[in-house]
């Protein structure tokens, strides 16, 4: 079964729906296209170490706290744009090798780690981070487990904003959808409609960016470049994935 | 403003973004394609008088009861299928002149009447219902309503599956917004989403509701031909309104 849900506000219904022991068994994908999940990737290409999503700002403070001083980075945004004092802000650009290679990230933003968050939450085993950069793996690495586990879900968890339906991140689970069609998945309505979302958007990826109510907010405080960056796909092969607390590289 | 509500689980959120009278101002527009709104338009263009919508089968007999003996007809499904000892189902076909002319309707469904019932529990204002039967109408009225009041929002209510997404509804809320764009009305990410989702698939909507799920499922349950009703665009100019427990025709 491969379902889609388009913003954190129906996890709840769906941790319900598939229990406890479904929710562990499931694999939870979490999407943040412009820009948390983009900029997760694009922190791993750069080396960076490990990244610690905090859904606060008091929270994010204190686990940089925890660390040796000056060990970890300090990164987010409110409302798209970087926090007062913090290190980085949340645009993909900025996490160059220079800056990143080797170091722990402190990330917190307004949705996609809260999704992160919210998730585990509701009992979910394994969680990857996914965005257009790397959807290409993500998609095979879902085929390979899909074939393992004959009685597993794939959930592909769109953060949205503030909980609420974003195409962005519709359009990426399409694109992720279609490398499973026709290998024995089952599709829901959502599924399908992320699919014929994805096919109608895939010619200008980055057209779709701007045109999307968030993608509007981020070229109004001056970060359009972040949608050039955010709308390139395939590009990584690196599938992150969270485990208590902390977001690693993955195998 | 022009919101889609892709479940009924959104209502609580967005009620409480909009404040009461937000919620008031604007118009609320209740679509289930499969079927609960496309019968409802059916018994009107068949001379019915009124709808009474009920939330659950307890209610929906004590509503009968109300009326003089006789009076009023006791329609509704639960799972697809007619419920024991009620005089009709949930199939548009059903609702014939010779059956329904004249007559008081109590109709319990597992998600359409729902809605209904929700939306007036979130404190909504006007309340209407659309289906493809009587989607341009619906629009039309739509229109006009945001010609009238330049700061109204139209919120169209996807009933969907058990508080889930439903294909053939954001398709449905797709062909309403199709008329309204271009005519100063700023479209959300979900409402861009529909607008898509119905240009893929307007050239075969029977295909459409064949491949969704609850269309399968009525297939299953030898509802089949209901679909082929549902798909229908166009042959109502009936916009039925929901006030104080009530639908009628409307103006």
């Amino acid at each position: 079964m491969l379902r889609v849900l388009f913003s954190r506000a129906e996890l709840y219904g769906v941790a319900k729906e598939i229990g406890k022991q479904g929710a562990r068994r499931s694999v939870w994908i979490v999407i943040d296209v412009l820009r948390a999940t983009t900029s997760m990737v694009a922190a791993f290409e750069a080396g960076c170490a490990a990244i610690r999503p905090a859904v606060g700002i008091a929270e994010a403070r204190r686990l940089r706290k925890g660390s040796r001083a000056g060990g970890r980075i300090l990164a987010g945004e409110r409302d798209g744009k970087a926090i007062r004092g913090f290190d980085l802000g949340n645009s993909p650009r900025e996490l160059t090798p220079e800056r990143v290679a080797g170091r722990d990230i402190v990330l917190t933003t307004s949705n996609g780690t809260r999704t992160i968050r919210a998730i585990t939450d509701a009992g979910a085993g394994e969680v990857w981070v996914a965005s257009f950069a790397n959807a290409a793996a993500v998609s095979r690495r879902a085929a390979d487990l899909i074939k393992e586990r004959r009685n597993g879900c794939v959930n592909l968890v769109c953060s949205g904003r503030d909980a609420r339906f974003c195409l962005e991140d519709a359009v990426c689970a399409g694109l992720i959808i279609g490398e499973l069609r026709g290998k024995g998945v089952d599709l829901t309505d959502s599924a399908l409609a992320c699919w014929n979302l994805y096919d109608r958007h895939r010619v200008d990826l980055l057209g779709m960016l701007r045109e999307s109510s968030w993608g509007k907010r981020l070229q109004e405080i001056g970060l359009g470049a972040d949608l050039d960056f955010c709308a390139r796909t395939g590009w990584s092969r690196i599938v992150p994935v969270y485990a208590r607390g902390v977001i690693r590289q993955g195998k």
